[in-house]
């Protein structure tokens, strides 16, 4: 514990709660450079004790055993930075609220609880004049929250996406270099250790959603949960979708996407709005998203006056999550020697969390149709029925027989920008012709 | 001034010195964006005045006439934070240096400035306990000297190659998509407005070098002046080079390039030092670097943890660099409200500086030889007595007539990594011979 009324500590006490893949890797860091590390931060960082659920488990890297322990909270209590690499919301959230109680700097990288309970334990860590980072939390080893936080707090954002899950990259980008389906991909994934055991917190994009409360929360000063965010994952995406993407000069990543919007209530008036939505999404080739691969992470952020800005790396894996967490301690050492600003974020410009409802986007439909005359006319008046506007319409036709007609015809048809609400009644409306056989896909686009 | 001894100020006052493209719309985000800036940074921030040297000047931005004045010394005496926006090294120097024995936080964007008298500016500034920001002299909008000094606090970088001239971007990103010369894609940039009516700074490596620097100064802990850059431009590269570069999968980048490196001694012993160097560079289309296009920057860092990270964004233009200006004004002024840290940097771990002699990359070479028997071995030997091992080589022949002999041989080889020295060596070797028309190109691959 800092009292900054005795004189400043020389050795701050780091007591590691985790040694799983990131865990064990920030404690080599934390033992093998203690010399650099004491140069950057002007303290002596002394990790005092790794909380455990059973010491003798095998680990990454060798580690002394005597800095084992199964009493967490003990060794909190003695700490004056805590580094909570546990996972999960229990014992986590009561760790890490014991931390700061206490007085300790808390640095974590548990997006799950920051996405469910992040709001309460910002305010609590600022009531106690305590500092709580996460930077690991969000794309794993970039550095993305300090950014937004600091450099671009003399600027407006606008609007974030960012590619924030490595697993589902992986399979997408695998799908798009070699046309496999789905469940292929994922087995890849899962054999070289890309996709965990089970991987319906990644592949459903919950994980993605997570980040994107975390991200939008910090972008736009205003305070995301987990439900906030509306969330599509990329199990329905196929090799079809995949193929006429890039037929298209498109590419499908998941994105998680916050951006701030303006809407006309039924009464008229306008309103400032921020929206949160993970889904499978169509960018072209071109974009600097676009040549984000395999597990890498990216996240690409329009402001009002930078322009556009894009973040890249490693989104996950020990070492370079390591790397996130130790920016965080030195950082929260640093102050601790110095004295500073003790605030997490600032939540200054509270804007109404808007949903789905609320947001336009362009949208690619593939549709398998019959070939016979007229489609092209049925389709394009239901689209204009809906108010939806077509950007582009492409047919391609499938002949069975060279009489014509027995044959089927595929549809591609981007639209300019629509509403959820506008595009569903369209889809519906269009399913309902005799002549469409099926609806293949329904995908948004961005970044055109 | 800022005394820590009284109240904390409610009102920060600032000045700001220069009115240029960048200094306009600093002043315009300052005043119409009053309220939100003191909403996120605890205080007003007052522009107090601006700085000119002709008051009726035209500028791109309408600004209160009071505020202009020419007495820039005496406006600095009178300020709390001082923007410095004139660019050039006098009177930028003297009027820096009053601001910060006058206990004011500094921001400069002056790279040309701090190129040459950084170190001596920081070690006044740390001296003075003030802040001196800097993060626009870098890659413009982008967030870059932030996140190396704060997020990678904990990592030790091992390597930095920045595309940080937006000028020289545009013209190799232009000779690469239209096959144009490098008079033409010039005089093209000049017409858009990327190039100055002087642009000798942009295109011989001058700017990049002085950014080069700053980012190795601070990614390495180590100081270093515009001299200890090796430095070379772009205007010998030619359609061909970039043409052959293409076809072998190649892009051409003008990287400011810092790196860590090992070298042994004469005696035997190993020295860990830095280098610095600007040059036209082949990296593989892969690359994230090779998707930069046009007037954008990036910045790629390679890191012990973090592995790979990438930073991209607009590296000029008024709007886009007032960003960073204000972002650090907001964090300077969170720290004159809250107290805390005023480093501007940590040299702890400084490191000696190595020429371009202790370098070591792979080399593309192309050749115009005499098409006729024997010429590979010959060519090849040479390699082999220099030391120098080849990776790829690559034979075009373009015959004269249909009797065979008279033509020529274009050559490209690709070498594995050699030094300096000994590319140089056997590229001089390589002319002497009689079967040898011309050396056409010897240009640095980097990234594969």
């Amino acid at each position: 514990m800092v009292d900054t009324d005795t004189p400043r500590p020389k050795t701050l006490r780091v007591a590691l709660l985790g040694a799983g893949n990131v865990g064990a890797q920030v404690a080599r860091i934390l033992l093998d450079d203690a010399e650099s590390l004491a140069a950057r931060t002007g303290a002596r960082l002394e990790l005092v004790g790794i909380a455990v659920r059973t010491i003798d488990a095998p680990r990454e890297v060798e580690l002394p055993r005597e800095l084992f322990t199964t009493d967490a909270s003990a060794l909190v209590r003695d700490a004056d930075v805590v580094i909570e690499l546990m996972g999960g919301l229990e014992p986590a959230r009561t760790l890490i609220l014991e931390a700061i109680e206490h007085g300790a700097s808390v640095i974590t990288g548990n997006k799950a609880l920051l996405a469910v309970d992040g709001p309460s334990l910002y305010e609590k860590a600022d009531a106690a004049g305590v500092q709580l980072s996460y930077e690991a939390a969000v794309a794993g080893a970039i550095p993305i929250l300090r950014p937004i936080r600091d450099s671009l707090a003399g600027d407006k954002i606008t609007r974030v996406m960012g590619i924030v899950n490595g697993t589902t990259n992986f399979i997408l980008d695998a799908m798009d270099t070699t046309g496999a389906e789905f469940p292929d991909a994922l087995a890849e994934a899962t054999r070289l250790g890309y996709a965990e055991a089970d991987p319906t917190a990644d592949i459903e994009g919950h994980d993605a959603a997570a980040k994107g409360a975390i991200l939008a929360s910090l972008s736009f000063h205003t305070r995301f949960a987990l439900e906030d965010v509306h969330c599509q994952g990329i199990t329905a995406v196929t090799a079809d979708d995949i193929a006429a993407a890039k037929d298209a000069g498109f590419v499908i990543k998941l994105l998680a996407i916050a951006e701030k919007l303006e809407t006309t209530g039924a009464t008229g008036v306008g309103t400032t709005g921020v929206s949160v939505r993970v889904h499978p999404t169509l960018i072209p080739r071109e974009h600097p998203l676009a040549a984000v691969h395999g597990a890498f992470n990216a996240v690409f952020i329009e402001a009002e006056s930078a322009g556009e800005l894009m973040f890249y790396g490693r989104g996950a894996g020990g070492t370079p999550t390591a790397s996130a967490i130790l920016g965080d301690v030195v950082s929260a050492a640093r102050r601790m020697v110095l004295g500073g600003p003790g605030r997490t974020e600032t939540t200054t410009g509270v804007l109404p969390v808007l949903g789905i409802e609320a947001v336009t986007t362009q949208y690619y439909i593939g549709l398998d149709a019959a070939d016979q005359p007229g489609v092209l006319a049925k389709i394009s008046a239901l689209f204009a029925e809906n108010g939806v506007s077509i950007e582009t319409m492409r047919q391609t036709v499938h002949r069975e027989s060279d009489d014509g007609g027995n044959g089927s015809a595929e549809l591609r048809i981007v639209t300019h920008r629509a509403s959820e609400a506008a595009l569903a009644a369209t889809v519906e409306a269009i399913k309902g012709l005799d002549i469409i056989n099926s609806v293949t896909s329904v995908l948004r686009v961005e970044g055109v």
